[in-house]
């Protein structure tokens, strides 16, 4: 844990230059729009530790998958979305010599996140080998407002000297990535092109074939006014474009390169047409200048904001650490294309390869209902609808049949690219996770036409899916489930995971609500589905009836607790107090065959269980299964502790719920893993978002009403959250006085407080 | 499955050359004597498709791991005896054409390895691109009198022309690895040097630093007069040393070039004397010569077979693969460096690293037990006592303690080499094979000495393992084994797997009985082994025999068998006969999780402990397992059918015995799983000998004593087989009339034939 960045409402800051924070810094100060993003790199050469990425939505590249020993069913490929051309960067040659803030003196080191603005800006004095001070401001945003632009303006003033600056303003496609699993290099040239003014690079991707093209333009002021340029040198190279410009410098007076930067796709334009759309999109930008790009972007910004911000008072910490979550959650993904998704470290790192998991539905789909209008969300479920056919394909490939679909774990396309063969092919409750997602949108937004547009082919082939990988044993007189691995993923290859069974027989009986609903709406359209997915009503829901009501729950009747899986009870039943400090965490210390022998859970599945189908249970079931499991958790999933606020909320125990929220908030902030140089944990933001609303806040949505049943954390004077639902914003303000809610805009509606009608108007 | 190779009783001949078969018939006739092997490799350049093999027993290279996702307590290498420098090659060119069998007319190609003499020898004649066609007989061997030379007999005939011929003799230690996890060369050169008459390569392994001298020397005779050469040229590069010479060829005339081959390693002499080792033992080598060197070899082998033959009458196939088997096994161990162990490929090629696994001490040790001198079996023990410490450390790695050891799933050094969880970590009976396999030779032998001198520190060891591995179930008021993966690779992670859980309390028995052995025999060592290994006796004992009094033993009362483990009875129960041809082989057309979900079987651990302990059960019990597991039994590990045929000829059930038995003893010859090509299943070899002597023969030792209920395959006239016991060798005949036994060396003795004493003089 470190604890190196100034607290602040609305700004993360770091003061002084500490090499050996770069990367983490990097990370958390990374900036981004739903369309591109950008790693908090320095605009000029760093010689130092440092991660460059810079990341295009949607654009991949599918790396030959490495594997100790092959596993029948494996995917080929690992997608990964790549460290994209660099657009940022800036060469800098102050009298003839480079500025590189490893290789000299810095002072006054600033480095600012404005969360509020969305803009990063950096200043310090760097004195280079001959003594020359220079001072410099950087500072940086992607647009909101064009998705497809960034701006940057760097500020040089000469603290003791004039002379010459020279600055190579270039675009970059020869980048790396340093996840490559056999070193290679992922991008080929296509184009490039360095004119007066300009440099524009078209890079394509090797294999998909993606084309990506980069450009940028500048212009060089001073006191507002250009700046005469000794020379310009126009230099290419492979995958690069430059120009090189000198200028003169003059002691104490600050010149400024604004340079902005395209990055255009072709998932968004014809390819022949990249270039001549790259130019429209520079000169547009160079036309609205810096200032004005900005004033948009920050619109945006306010807006975001009023639909979703969390003020938390009496606790700086803890309103910089939530605002840096929403700050993240909602640079990533905007929920205007429907062919993307959430990446675990969004636009901020290189790991796990951007690619999608069902964290998108478990905890991302929660914060985007409630805080984005609602096609946000909605646009997330379609992702998945569009990858029907190929989860049909995944289960055939598995030996499923018949329609069955089963969503992969890890993939860009639809397609699987995991591959331990416990999480690929046993981590099965993931493919549900679309029918939960569905029934917390559907049942949010009152949007039930969804099963009849999307919904209902997926909750068809899910369900064929779990009909076939349950089987019938004769010994049980029971349908079981063998070789699953839960959300627990420190139990592998068990029988009869409680959470698995249950998520399946409630997909089951889910899937014919909606078959209900759509038979009763849209008859033609229900004939339509029947054809399309020779959908055979009778047997198949005859066969689905039968599973529901014989589908085997692992429980222990003595403890009255469900259990995890089979034979949980065999193993030797500790608590995590029984770990000494050397054991933690497990999973760094611990062999994987003691982690999977022991009791010990990385994430509770029973208590996700319990969490998603909550009113499914009574109180003191919550309560025991709760009492049972949570002594039992070590929370090494970064997507664990916020489901235990959710239910020690519910359940009273409030201190137990601060403390673990605390776990979560500034999880990056203060580098609690020691991993945030790999990049931020962006998906598990979110369950810090529904900590704080369903856990602190108490929100449910039960038949279409919001509930709330609010506390305070002591430590707290007050704090309040925003959240739309159905057309309305609503504040939910809770102090120690105790919560009022305030319907912001919108019609009327009537709420549920601690159990109450309210009408709010 | 393929059969173009002739039926001959002491020989393997392949007539006519075909391309496709060229590696498969590189590993079948392999030759080797237990220091070095070699695959049937040409001596000239061969463009076509081959696998270049030359083995050097004990030079191994850590190949850095590759996995595809890291598990704690993974090794970070696998061990691999690698591709050791080439002593066979001869580039052979004849009127500056170059001799190479894909790019001319073969005519008459005949391979032949003769198991009686360990000779490979190969004759054709090629029609070069000019039409100049030459005749070829190539024979060589590896020395079975001097394990550090092979030596060549290289006779060329002109068959329409007279002309030059240019031969380089060379040493070439710039050879690769096909498997290389990161396309790696292993070998770096230390020396060289090409003299007149001979070249020499010292390389050495990098990591590692094993030095092996690789050097040649040759002779060029024709009508056995030394030929007049016209010239030698000395040539050498990285890591080769050749002499290129050139000599006359006369139309029709024999000229022959014998080669002898020196491999030396600093595993047996001090590296700086490699050199001068090797030049002596080459002038030894050729003052000895050609047919002198072959008399020495054959001579051994005479008496190899001697020890160990088995003949077979009215079935040609049959005795061909049995003497097969029995060659390539004798050729791969010779019993005299207890350092070294055996390959599942021996010396034919790289699959599997030519690492140990436990096929050693179960299926390969019963082989030499009764094929060899007991130093032999002993010898492959006590390489296991010298890994004591290592699979002490090993255990300690995965968080055991005191002392347990765990030996590993695959080593060259006693370190784990296998990165699997469900193996590495999981597939933990293999521990106790060290137990097991030290009864079968203590029992064999009656040499319970052997307790004393290094049985019982291993046996300690093992057993503070398992001690460990088990845990109380409260539930169950029994201990319990979790997540373990038996024999039966099919299932992983499961609990309570019978074989295991059975294995592990008879080994804390048989500790028991080493300790009482060594405490009534030599209390001196007794306390010094206590002290040594700082064992708490009383202590550590009563736990033992709690864990003997208390294991849990999954089983089906109504069925009357034991389960393979726990919720075995949830499955689907099927037999083979469901499954359809496109389901077979299961572990290449279905999905991993599809396989572990079903109930079929790899190997059955459940008749596989029966058939280690058959004493410990009635002949009902066994009847009942076999026939309840046997039909779900998939054999797809080349280690399965033995079991099966030794079970089935003891419950009578004689003709699926020898369907069985089929399926291993020309599972090579006729590459019946495809996968030959890749070098012979040299330790399931070890499976086919036990299936005809404790299958068909039912040769056990019960207190000291042989016994025999032999029975005769339908098919076959008679058959006998020869073994070594306590200084005896016996010959078993069996025909249609009968069994006789004769006592061929030895004192008299007491056997048991069918149940009744019969004394042998």
């Amino acid at each position: 844990m470190k604890e190196y960045l100034k607290k602040h409402e609305w700004q993360i800051i770091e003061e002084g230059f500490d090499p050996h924070y770069n990367k983490i810094s990097e990370s958390i100060f990374s900036i981004g729009n739903g369309r591109m993003g950008q790693r908090a790199n320095f605009e000029e050469d760093y010689s130092g530790e440092t991660l460059r990425g810079s990341y295009v939505a949607g654009v991949y590249y599918p790396d030959k998958t490495r594997v100790g020993w092959w596993k029948n069913g494996y995917p080929e490929y690992f997608a990964k979305v790549l460290n994209a051309p660099n657009w940022i960067g800036i060469h800098v040659s102050i009298e003839g010599q480079k500025l590189d803030l490893a290789k000299c003196k810095v002072e006054n080191f600033t480095r600012v996140l404005d969360m509020k603005l969305g803009l990063l800006s950096r200043r310090f004095v760097a004195t280079l080998a001959d003594g020359k001070k220079v001072s410099v401001e950087a500072s940086r945003f992607c647009s909101m407002a064009r998705g497809e632009v960034g701006a940057i303006r760097y500020a040089i003033t000469p603290v003791n000297f004039s002379g010459k600056a020279t600055l190579s303003l270039y675009v970059d496609a020869d980048v790396v990535n340093t996840d490559s699993n056999y070193d290679e290099k992922f991008w080929e040239e296509i184009y490039k092109d360095a004119s007066e003014g300009s440099a524009i690079v078209t890079a394509q991707t090797k294999k998909t074939h993606f084309h990506v093209t980069t450009g940028m333009r500048y212009v060089v002021e001073s006191e507002g006014k250009p700046v005469k340029l000794d020379r310009i040198n126009l230099e290419t190279r492979e995958k690069f474009a430059a120009n090189v410009i000198q200028f003169d410098l003059t002691e104490g007076k600050e010149t400024v390169v604004y340079k902005y930067g395209a990055v255009l796709s072709s998932e968004n334009h014809e390819k022949d047409k990249l270039v001549s759309a790259c130019v429209k999109v520079l000169n547009d930008a160079v036309a609205t200048g810096f200032d004005k790009l900005f004033a948009e972007h920050v619109k945006i910004w306010a807006h975001k904001w009023e639909e979703c911000d969390i003020t938390i008072n009496g606790d700086v910490a803890a309103q910089q650490g939530i605002r840096f979550n929403i700050f993240q959650l909602t640079q990533t993904y905007t929920g205007e294309d429907e062919r993307l998704n959430i990446g675990p470290k969004g636009f901020t790192g290189e790991k796990y390869g951007g690619v999608t998991y069902w964290d998108t539905e478990a905890y991302c789909l929660p914060f985007f209902l409630s805080t984005a209008e609602p096609k946000v969300a909605r646009n997330l479920l379609v992702y998945r609808y569009k990858h029907l056919p190929k989860a049909i394909d995944n289960a055939k490939k598995l030996g499923f049949k018949d329609g069955a679909a089963f969503y992969p774990f890890v993939t860009m396309n639809g397609e699987e690219c995991h591959n331990e063969w416990e999480i690929t092919f046993e981590e099965v409750h993931r493919t549900s996770a679309m029918a939960y997602a569905m029934r917390d949108y559907v049942d949010y937004n009152g949007d039930e036409a969804y099963f009849t547009e999307f919904g209902l082919e997926v909750l068809i082939g899910i369900s064929r899916f779990w009909s076939q990988r349950v089987n019938w044993s004769k010994d049980k007189n029971k349908y079981v489930m063998l070789g699953v691995t839960g959300p627990n993923e420190y139990e592998n290859n068990v029988n009869n995971n409680w959470y698995t069974n249950y998520l399946a027989a409630w997909t089951l009986k889910f899937t014919k609500r909606a078959i209900d609903y759509v038979k009763k709406n849209d008859a033609k359209r229900f004939t339509e589905i029947v054809s399309k997915t020779n959908f055979n009503e009778s047997d198949e829901v005859a066969k689905w009836n039968d599973i529901i009501d014989n589908m085997y729950f692992p429980a222990d009747a003595s403890r009255g607790v469900f259990l995890q899986q089979d034979g949980f009870l065999d193993k030797e039943l500790l608590t995590v107090n029984d770990l000494t400090k050397a054991d933690r965490p497990i999973n760094q210390k611990w062999s994987w065959d003691r982690i999977l022998r022991s009791c010990f859970i990385k994430q509770a599945d029973v208590l996700q269980g319990i969490f998603l189908f909550e009113d499914d249970f009574d109180i003191d079931t919550i309560k025991r299964n709760f009492d049972f499991y949570e002594p039992m958790t070590v929370h090494e999933s970064s997507l664990s502790p916020c489901v235990h606020v959710i239910l020690a909320s519910k359940l009273g125990y409030e201190k137990l719920a601060y403390e673990m929220y605390l776990r979560t908030a500034r999880l990056d902030l203060d580098d609690y893993n020691n991993d945030t140089e790999d990049g931020c944990h962006i998906t598990s933001m979110a369950g810090t978002w529904m900590s704080l609303v369903k856990g602190f806040g108490g929100m449910r949505v039960r038949e279409g009403k919001l509930h709330f049943t609010p506390f305070i954390p002591s430590q707290w004077t007050s704090y309040s959250f925003r959240i739309e639902f159905r057309g309305r914003v609503l504040k939910v303000n809770v102090s120690k006085a105790g919560a009022e809610t305030v319907l912001e805009s919108g019609e009327a509606l009537e709420i549920i407080m601690n159990g109450k009608a309210v009408v709010l108007k």
